[in-house]
């Protein structure tokens, strides 16, 4: 679902969160929008002769997970994005299951804007990505 | 095709870039992978009442296509993705040709890590995206 | 469908068809399954610079077509691919609507092989890819 | 990335590849985008009883990863794909890591023209599909 959560009843530390397991289809899908067939993401006879021992997601994906906790619960409708700091912390699997978290730092009034830490953490409760975004709502 | 420039050749000032019209295709393949179904990206009807006066693409959309200049062309290969910074400068419409260039800022060499200047610029030279990679090149 | 003509049943002369209209979804996708972004095919800007005048579909997607009618149609169910000539006449167009056809010029008895010519022509009844495919019904 | 390679530097015996490993996301991409379902490629419990025992990626699937090479890595731009012959050799699984090549056998100076070798082979070196393409690099 979409929600819409007016400005006014946002407060510093709430938290909106999304979780999905990541499987073949995001990452084969993810390449084939963005064109981003490097051989880790799509060749699992190179990706087994890395660090990684197999396969990764794109770091950008796991990112969008963070738009789509944005785009969706915190604020939803009429949130306008105006900037993200990513760092990638872990490597995201096929199979790993990904929970994308916002949580409220910051609330600038007069501008209408949201600072949120943005974190993505694997099933076994690790950082996969780290982050703050800036929000504004309409 | 998958470059894999040496971090030795790799110099300052150094770019790369890809270039793709961006289709509903990606649009609704990227909603559907991440769960961003914002009816800005996906409800013609709502995004017409926007400000923006129809669908727009998911900034984190344009943003992998910077993902795919790293992960293909500069470095390429063995290129690990340490961090990203992005300011959304502009909406991408479906039918707008967006050009994603990364540019070499700084070469740290004891740590193989490379800082980037990134860009997405559409068919107008207007820039979309702005920021800055941190890439470690194994 | 997909039928399943036994080989005894199979006539020298014996046709089969499919139409389809390429839409973006089909040059896009194909381009995301096979990593082929060659700017004709998902560029705009660069497209219209081209003899071509706009973006055109992967010759590969309209021998696509001829795989379908093969593997649904004509033999259809236990079809194997031995081989396939192909002759690329034309560009096929977003929007245009191809018709693949196959037709039957040989029949091996001893092998159960059949020669047939394939074509798919546009709209406008033009030739855009001729050829020739070696298919054994088991 | 998509080189652009003069006519003018290409040598006979040059090569390009790229590899990637086949995903259930390929081939029932590539069954929805041609339409041809047969069931050896999208049913599992037929495929079972075949003399491949399990599904198998469509051949003209493979042959799109020498439409890839040659449409970004030799010649990439401006390359128009006059001819394609194809032998299939082997079935690919779903899991199978394809690499396709293609390599300069003739360079036809008055017309432009390129005649390759373009074999797919997979992760244990066996030859899946080959074949020779005619390239125009305008």
């Amino acid at each position: 679902m979409v929600r819409d959560v007016p400005f006014a009843e946002i407060q510093i530390g709430d938290k909106a969160s999304m979780a999905k397991t990541i499987s073949d289809y995001d990452v084969y899908g993810f390449a084939g929008i963005t064109g981003d067939f490097n051989p880790v993401h799509v060749n699992d006879e190179f990706a087994k002769t890395t660090q990684f021992k197999g396969r990764i997601a794109h770091g950008m994906l796991s990112a969008g997970l963070i738009s789509a906790v944005i785009g969706t619960a915190l604020p939803g409708m009429n949130a306008i994005y105006l900037g993200q700091e990513l760092t990638f912390k872990l490597p995201a699997r096929v199979g790993d299951t990904l929970t994308a978290t916002v949580e409220v730092l910051e609330k600038i009034e007069a501008k209408k804007r949201l600072i949120f830490r943005t974190t993505v953490v694997n099933q076994e409760g690790k950082l996969v990505v780290d982050g703050k975004a800036t929000i504004m709502k309409k």
